[in-house]
């Protein structure tokens, strides 16, 4: 199942398709918009961006305090080049007017592209047949092109538009969506050389130019040409001929922000010297691209077609989302819409970055480089924040900027720094690459170890850090958030451990590293003191640990007096209501014992996750797949599988109403953790790798490779689980909590689902 | 001393004299600006503003979350009548150029007007002596009058001006200062009877109409006249003549919010009606509104003219800022400037009302009518918050609405709602009158109670109050504040009281209020409840109440590390890193000490003030009456008297460096409590009333008077305290702790302040 296949023309799943059809390759992303449009009463969003690029936009406060972000960057929607108009003697093509049939809509993971095809019938009961492809090449990041083809007896007319005159969306109701704003302003529109066709535009505020150039190729050669509008912010080409027609339109975008290359140079170059290709070769060399990138990183689920589609679509779209190149990251909603403005999060950390890392080692560290390129930024936002040392990363941020306007859901949100420390840390566990440390992770990982020095004091003998918001938005401004202690606490014991390290290994690294960051040895010590002594709130009675200091002294939300459309309660709650109630928005507590199980009994992971689930909405898409590895590792097998449908199922079903501004991209991470931790049950830690598998049982099995310090591994799940070393030197693991050798293969059978277990029918 | 004078032209003092200067009647305020204006680069802040008429501006979030206040109420800069422009002999005179002599200006308490007088020197060596008077009518709240009288062997042209193009104030730097806005459109300018100016205006937003009359005076029959200006926004008065001329301006401001009278005929009206009598007749009239208001209302300090003078500045100005009408309350800055954009605090109930209910009780009730009177907003602001039942009264507000836009040091201060019902009690048990809380009273303390039932929740046998914002906006969104739990205790046991009385004595009115709120008597039983158990956190080692839950848990802020110029810290510091630590805005425990003795043991009064004295850097204005109130409470005679200076010297000496922006109503209040309440140990409760005097020692003494159950009594301070019984039957009081009776005059000497006491040199 290498596809998402549809053929609705619903004015409420149009807007949904625009996200679950968008094409990009982690640079630029275009929408699955139609190219003919809508009728205007649809809702579109007709978008085009490019990752990283962005304008600022003033912060706005009625009580402004100290400290607040005075600007916020927003990724702005660029020029668009999708539009073309079909005429067949001179009627308007239009799925939502004329008859049609076999319309359908189709996007290849294996391909990386989409297509739209069905036969038209004009009101003189012509047929024509039409046919769309489009691909945002991952070989040449700039590069989009769409071909369509028609084939008509009689006169075919094609009007190919690109519009400088853009804006981006506005949801007023919304807090997720960002507020409306022309960001860009239309400079230039050119024709050279009689045949490229260029616009360019510059941001407001940062005054960043991008542009696009636009080439077309006919099949026809006889067709009639006309382009126009030059130096009007809408240019048009305009090709007819008769009996059939195939027109492929390249379009290649660049900016400034990151290319020292005038950009009407880059953008001409590149349109020149990839419109020569055809659209099947471009296909071509995108197929090798995807064949690699899928022998490494498939995940296989045997016997279960639906599934299988959910997982693929996952990973097709983390790929098209992530940023490459070091200078840009992976925002929520990847490059399919403009929710969260474009925005970074700890998304990338915690929900990402696990599994690129197996698969893509690659891309998980540009990730991580790119954390460490801002780390400047972060610098000054400690100092803002009033910590006379460490750096304190932006909760969102494009550039580098803290961009929250709302701070005790936003700024508040320390944990930030331990979940990209989480990162590193992880990356080293899963790749021994202590270079990699020296580079980029040991300044990134001591630096936020030491912002929690400051953040926190001893009381009573035990550090404690006050006045923060855990993953949990629906308490704000707690005291010692347990996930934030405990990965305050991973975050400097870490610390410690690398500074041990590199003084044997490379003590030239620490000294430039120590002095770069005027850190010295007693700070050291203090994190040994402060991670030794972290305060983990735990409740004796319940015995679990408290999500905070005062979580369980708070009244207990009515659920049962809560309607359906009252969620996610955001929208129809006051913060200070939400706050007040025991009522979680998303893992928190269950989250850090996900990343962090060896701070925890079993008994109380479990306990917690009794307590926790009863009072969690999960109103944010972060939180469905957690509850899910959770629920497998907890043995709840029946759950695991509910959470993990919500999670695969989330944007394709649109089940949070809201996938038309963009997917969960960290649900999309989530779906591969699903499968990875969560039935697999993989950890990796300290001591090397581990795994716990089971199977759910309306699959035949599953299976998906990796990465381990060196090493090409190839897992398979079914009755057996079956490792196979397919590169690399012999290995230690661990398969439910026992130590076994890996030389070639491994194959032992399945533990924890009883298939007679009568409880449980999936 | 019954007045105030300077002689300073100092451009950092004039704007702070505009405010202190200001004239105001409750209704109508005008900032004592200069007729001529000042030098281009000076500050100035001309401000003329009517108390309760207000604009509607939308208030702004980068992110709104769900019940966000959408508008703003916001009090306009009205039209502006001051300004007059002298030329002799051509020449403009004015203070910062020629040369002058003699310039003094100066405001009479007892008089209630201000003066502006000087001799001036031509550039050719003529003499001119100028005199400006200008006053805001107590009679007819709508008149402003200045008058100004010249002489001068020469040409007198004098050019006097309304000006309808105004707008509104704005500091971006400082979150105090409301944001700049025109907040009124100018609609037009007339000349009726050839002789009254009149301009009118609307508001952007409320479409109310404001209106200003002008009627010019001049001593001088044959003087020459011009009016011009008619349809354009600034009108004009010439008038000319030689060797002397005295003018007098006359101007009635009126609205369309709470009248039904078009405004035009007001102010016709009364212009027309008024200006027939002169300036000194005027006066003459106001001089008895004001000698019936210090004969009720007067602070005497014996022996110290300085303190007296700030003394009687203090209760003036209340006097000129509190409105008088039930329909409009008293703003945290007045009618003296715009910061806190016009809007209502607690400032009222707890710094302002406990002094005019002593000495203006019919005042009191009219500040506490309009509690009554916004009701419905409090309701609907309550639903917002997702209460089921009871009123949430806004944190700041003009007409009715929630204004405050940064919740967690705004809405979240649900002790709001506490104060306005300790307000009403307060008022019971100084007056006694029953029929007072049948009609206004006992909705609001029903329905204040009620909130808290749904506030609060049941813990461990305990009533506890989550997520809520003390008095001190340095730890904001705790659990357990003790100055709430304290408040919402009371305001539980008086519903209960309160219930049963008119249960007993008006059957009726209860089931009346009742049956319109839809209480339930099942609610009065959980009020018993609530009240009999709630929670007051309390500190065992330390031995004191905690502020809440948390904050004794937090680090001490690092005083001796944080530079003068790094105060008041809201403008140097981001709040979650003020919240962090152990420090406090304003007086918190101490206040509800302060309002609450009975809900606490003396010891841990007395530690509480040592304990949080120390932590506390009166950034709030409305921190330091209260430390010396109650650092008299514990014998610290010395402390009290440097906190009274501080108090008392607040806006004279401009020490919070804001005072151009308004005076601190709040201080000013709490100047007059530091005497009755600190020195004198007044306090009221259900048994009656109680005094435990000390005198400074470098007074000889001091005096007040008070109303009480239909008494008057007369209060001295000396070697002794010297009560009398001016009017009304005998009473049973409290003296040091002892029962006296008072049938005429006790005289008791003074305890406490031992006079050979070294560590006291006061």
């Amino acid at each position: 199942m290498w596809k998402l296949e549809s053929s609705s023309l619903d004015l409420t799943v149009l807007p949904v398709e625009e996200s679950l059809y968008t094409l990009a390759n982690g640079y630029l992303g275009i929408r699955g918009c139609f190219e003919e449009g809508y009728p205007q009463h649809y809702t579109s969003i007709r978008g085009t961006y490019i990752n990283g690029f962005y304008d600022l936009v003033e912060a706005k406060y009625s009580e402004k305090l100290f400290g607040f972000p005075e600007m916020q960057e927003k990724m702005p929607n660029l020029m668009d080049v999708q539009t073309i108009e079909i005429y067949l003697d001179g009627e308007c093509v239009s799925l939502f007017n004329g008859n049609h049939v076999n319309y359908k809509r189709t996007l290849y993971f294996d391909e990386g592209y989409a297509e739209r095809s069905f036969e038209y019938q004009t009101q003189k009961g012509k047929s024509a047949s039409i046919r769309f492809r489009r691909m945002v090449s991952f070989q040449i990041k700039e590069l989009f092109a769409i071909e369509v083809k028609i084939k008509y007896e009689g006169e075919i007319l094609v009007k190919s538009y690109m519009n400088g005159e853009v804006s981006n969306y506005t949801d007023a109701f919304d807090p997720r969506v960002g507020e409306h704003a022309k960001l860009l302003d239309w400079k230039s529109s050119n024709l050279i050389d009689g045949r490229y066709m260029i616009i360019t535009a510059r941001t407001k505020q940062t005054d960043y130019e991008v542009g696009c150039a636009v080439y077309h190729h006919c099949s026809e050669k006889d067709a009639f040409v006309e382009i126009a509008g030059e130096q009007e912010p809408k240019m048009r080409a305009v090709y007819s001929t008769n009996g059939r027609m195939t027109l492929t339109k390249y379009a290649a975008y660049s900016h400034s922000r990151h290319n020292q290359e005038p950009v009407l140079h880059r953008i001409l170059d590149i349109i020149k010297k990839h419109s020569i290709r055809s659209f099947d070769e471009h296909l071509a060399i995108q197929r090798l691209y995807l064949e690699n990138f899928w022998h490494h990183s498939d995940i296989q689920i045997y016997g279960n077609d639906l599934i299988q589609q959910g997982v693929r679509f996952s990973l097709f779209q983390l790929l098209q989302s992530v940023g490459k190149d070091g200078l840009t990251n992976i925002a929520a909603k990847g490059l399919t819409g403009e929710g969260y403005e474009g925005h970074y999060f700890w998304d990338t950390e915690i929900y990402i970055l696990p599994v690129l890392q197996l698969v893509q080692p690659e891309i998980a560290e540009k990730l991580l480089i790119y954390r460490h390129s801002i780390l400047d930024h972060a610098r000054k936002e400690a100092r803002i924040l009033g910590h006379k040392r460490g750096v304190k990363y932006p909760w969102r941020t494009i550039a580098g900027r803290e961009c929250s306007t709302f701070f005790p859901a936003g700024t508040a949100q320390y944990h930030i720094n331990g979940d990209i420390a989480y990162g590193f840390i992880q990356h080293y566990l899963q790749h021994e690459d202590l270079d990699f440390i020296c580079r980029y992770g040991a300044e990134v990982i001591f630096e936020t170890a030491r912002l929690w020095l400051d953040v926190g004091h001893f009381h009573d003998g035990k550090f404690m850090i006050h006045n923060v918001t855990g993953p949990d938005e629906y308490s704000c401004i707690v005291n010692n958030n347990y996930y934030t202690n405990a990965m305050a606490r991973y975050n400097m014991e870490w610390a410690v451990k690398f500074y041990e390290m590199l003084k044997l290994e490379n003590p030239q690294i620490l000294e430039e590293i120590t002095r770069k960051i005027q850190m010295v040895e007693t700070e050291i010590d203090e994190m040994i003191e402060a991670s030794q002594n972290m305060y983990l709130p735990y409740d004796e009675v319940l015995k679990i640990h408290k999500q905070d200091d005062a979580f369980l002294d708070k009244a207990l939300w009515d659920f049962e007096g809560t309607p359906e459309e009252k969620y996610p309660l955001l929208l129809y709650y006051h913060p200070l209501t939400i706050y007040r109630y025991q009522v979680i928005k998303q893992a928190d507590t269950v989250l850090a014992h996900f990343l962090l199980e060896d701070f925890s009994e079993e008994a109380s992971i479990r306990n917690a996750f009794d307590y926790y689930e009863k009072v969690t909405t999960h109103d944010s898409s972060l939180s469905s797949c957690i509850y899910g590895i959770m629920a497998s590792k907890c043995g709840y097998y029946e759950k695991a599988y509910d959470y993990f449908m919500e999670t695969v199922r989330l944007d394709l079903d649109n089940t949070h109403g809201n996938t038309k501004d963009g997917l969960h991209i960290a649900n999309l991470g989530g779906t591969a953790l699903s499968v990875i931790f969560g039935f697999a049950g993989y950890r990796i830690k300290n001591e090397g790798i581990a795994l716990s598998p089971w199977c759910p049982q309306n699959w035949s099995g599953y299976g998906f490779r990796l990465i381990y310090r060196g090493r090409k591994l190839c897992v398979k799940v079914t009755d057996y689980l079956e490792i196979e070393l397919l590169e690399g030197e012999k290995l230690q693991l661990k398969v439910y909590g026992r130590q076994y050798e890996l030389e070639k293969v491994l194959k032992i059978p399945l533990e924890g689902l009883k298939r007679d277990d009568q409880s449980c029918n999936i």
